[in-house]
């Protein structure tokens, strides 16, 4: 059908510019933390489609026990789609940037493996949120283990969270993120100017 | 301006349905792989923005010698997501499918960090590819170490690659892909009734 194909052609070179201004500010939005009553973050069901940035086995801020140590879990982090691309163009973070913390068991017996460990069930969903409704412009969520997941959690509060900013103001690359963490983004940031000093 | 919004929002009604039906096939095409000369590989530029499958560390089919346990090394899985998006509805690759193997060095020193390891610089590229164009439907490709990466790789030949086919075909969980070390598609393989016998 070359008329079809040709009238296709056609509309979606003259729509291209007009749907894709009207849609932009749809598509980044569309993406970012999305609330119940304000504040309550709903989970995102989407999230392995998101951006990977990067993955840890076992990573600890404190020297692991035995039982942590015999059995690592892996921590795989995603970004929403838009806010990368911001990144990626900018070396910041858009208000609106979400990341997921998504853990997982690992195993290092199975099929052909003979050494080293891969990923298995998932054990808990925990999320960081840039968005300027909240005090100091970032929260913190758990949707908890993955036994009990949450549709929707409320932003940590009190001690527990107070812990979350006080390291995540003082050890972080850029802005309240392990951007160190992320070797595709570190290289970003580095040439964008945005890691902080001693980076 | 209401009139624009208006306007913008009637043409991309009206303009969806023509648009995606000839836009769908050349999205599809779009995230395969390309090739020079008909079969040399073009290392695709934009994989880390791909579908993320899973990552392992130190993931070995031999019992790993002492630097390697040492220094073990991450393995990032990324699939084309209109192949991703058609495994999720059927269980199977499509003609076109491209898996990139990214390695990448680890390290248990830096940060805050006192326990595990996470990802640090590129060590290596690889592929494997469903493509009706080769003999038996599949090809791997090594694009090499980081430190002289290829832009473009021609098929694995001879004995080495027979040792992938061998080893891809004898112990994988969907067709010549090793589902079993992706969790969210082992879900959707056993769902569709597509794992091999034993999975």
């Amino acid at each position: 059908m070359p008329g079809l194909k040709r009238l296709a052609v056609v509309w979606c070179a003259l729509g291209a510019v007009v749907c894709s201004v009207a849609m932009r500010a749809q598509q980044s939005a569309g993406d970012g933390p999305r609330y119940r009553d304000g504040k309550t973050l709903i989970r995102p069901a989407d999230y392995r489609e998101w951006m990977f940035l990067s993955s840890g086995l076992g990573l600890s801020y404190e020297p692991p026990n035995a039982a942590a140590a015999a059995s690592p879990r892996f921590g795989n982090v995603f970004v929403n789609p838009s806010s990368y691309r911001s990144f990626m163009q900018t070396g910041k973070w858009p208000d609106g940037t979400i990341f997921i913390l998504e853990n997982r068991s690992s195993s290092g017996e199975g099929s052909i493996t003979k050494g080293g460990r891969f990923q298995t069930e998932l054990t808990g969903i925990e999320a960081e949120v840039k968005d300027s409704r909240f005090p100091d412009g970032w929260a913190f969520f758990n949707f908890g283990p993955a036994r009990s997941l949450k549709d929707a959690a409320e932003p940590l509060a009190g001690q527990s969270v107070a812990e979350c900013v006080d390291c995540h103001t003082k050890n972080t690359a850029v802005e309240r993120t392990f951007v160190q963490f992320y070797p595709t983004l570190l290289e970003v940031a580095r040439t964008k100017g945005t890691l902080k000093p001693g980076f």
